[in-house]
């Protein structure tokens, strides 16, 4: 058997998920995951560090990984759309999660454990987010907004393709996301920086 | 002595708020918040749980009354503006926190623990305004983003604020946030939305 085995991962992922939906997260052991996958639970050790990991694996990696693809995008580039094309170039980190986006999703709203977990990686990568865009010139009430900001059109971007992945590519989602988030500002925003148009 | 005494439970607040910042929170008492305060752990008990509760006191009450204002707000403003006339409607929920707020800013900034009290928090909020937007209209995913999006310029417009309230009123530094995160927005909307102009 080889050390590193990608189908053997993807095995009990599968499984893993499979049972988090059948009968709880909860109430889903390891050896459950073992069983339904046919592998050992020396196997599932080789990848995961718990049932939870299933879950999380790789997040760990996330903050310095966006934080870097934000320093490297093209410096013409201003705050949000430096952001958006970070979060563009590491796609691949999350290619792993497509196929089972909306079983995850599921999965984590179901328990307030997970539901924690889940908001600290999302805080953690925030606040990397906001680090390099102060790096970038941003102020840091600056950074906050659009690092948080960006990191929700990012959710938001990614259901949408996840749900409906025949649909569109996954650029073209956080571009409407972005207009259809504009558009709802607008009005608002119309009250600071648009002065009324005179009546001819 | 009265049983309600909103001096008592001020002094109370001051106290702990001091102490957490001169010797960190985790090595705070609540003996010594009311030895700092001159008052008894029995008064302590009339207005907080406990230490942590000073920092999140009347957190509980934030959905419903979220929720609450943006039922109310006119039915003919856009979601986001209901949003928004929402959050300036039950501004009087965080004028006993405006004092502080810098201050407790800085304590959660300092606590793994209260950071992660806060964002369960706010998750909450956000679960909140955004069953309200669905309720309003708004698609599940346009709720969802449009509730995560309004805590973000809430935060920034209110820690703008807080830090600099001689500059503007509450409200216009919502509206500044706003058109601020607009104008960030605007080069990305702008590839969805707007056809190139024709050169003439």
């Amino acid at each position: 058997m080889p050390r590193w085995d990608p189908k053997a991962q993807e095995r009990l992922r599968a499984a893993a998920l499979e049972l988090f939906v059948e009968q709880g997260y909860e109430n889903t052991t390891v050896t459950q995951i073992t069983e339904r996958a046919g592998l050992t639970r020396r196997t599932f050790s080789r990848y995961f560090t718990d049932k939870r990991d299933v879950l999380f694996a790789g997040s760990e990696q996330l903050p310095d990984a966006v934080s870097a693809a934000v320093l490297r995008a093209d410096a013409t580039l201003p705050p949000f759309q430096a952001l958006l094309a970070a979060l563009a170039d590491i796609g691949g980190l999350f290619a792993d999660l497509v196929p089972h986006a909306a079983q995850r999703r599921a999965i984590i709203a179901s328990s307030p454990e997970l539901q924690e977990r889940e908001r600290t990686k999302l805080a953690a990568v925030a606040e990397a987010l906001a680090a390099a865009l102060r790096e970038r010139g941003a102020t840091t009430s600056e950074a906050k907004l659009l690092a948080q900001v960006g990191i929700a059109v990012f959710q938001t971007a990614f259901e949408r393709w996840t749900d409906q992945p025949e649909h569109a590519d996954f650029t073209a989602c956080v571009h409407e996301t972005v207009a259809e988030l504009a558009s709802s500002l607008a009005p608002t925003a119309a009250l600071v920086t648009t002065p009324e148009p005179e009546s001819s």
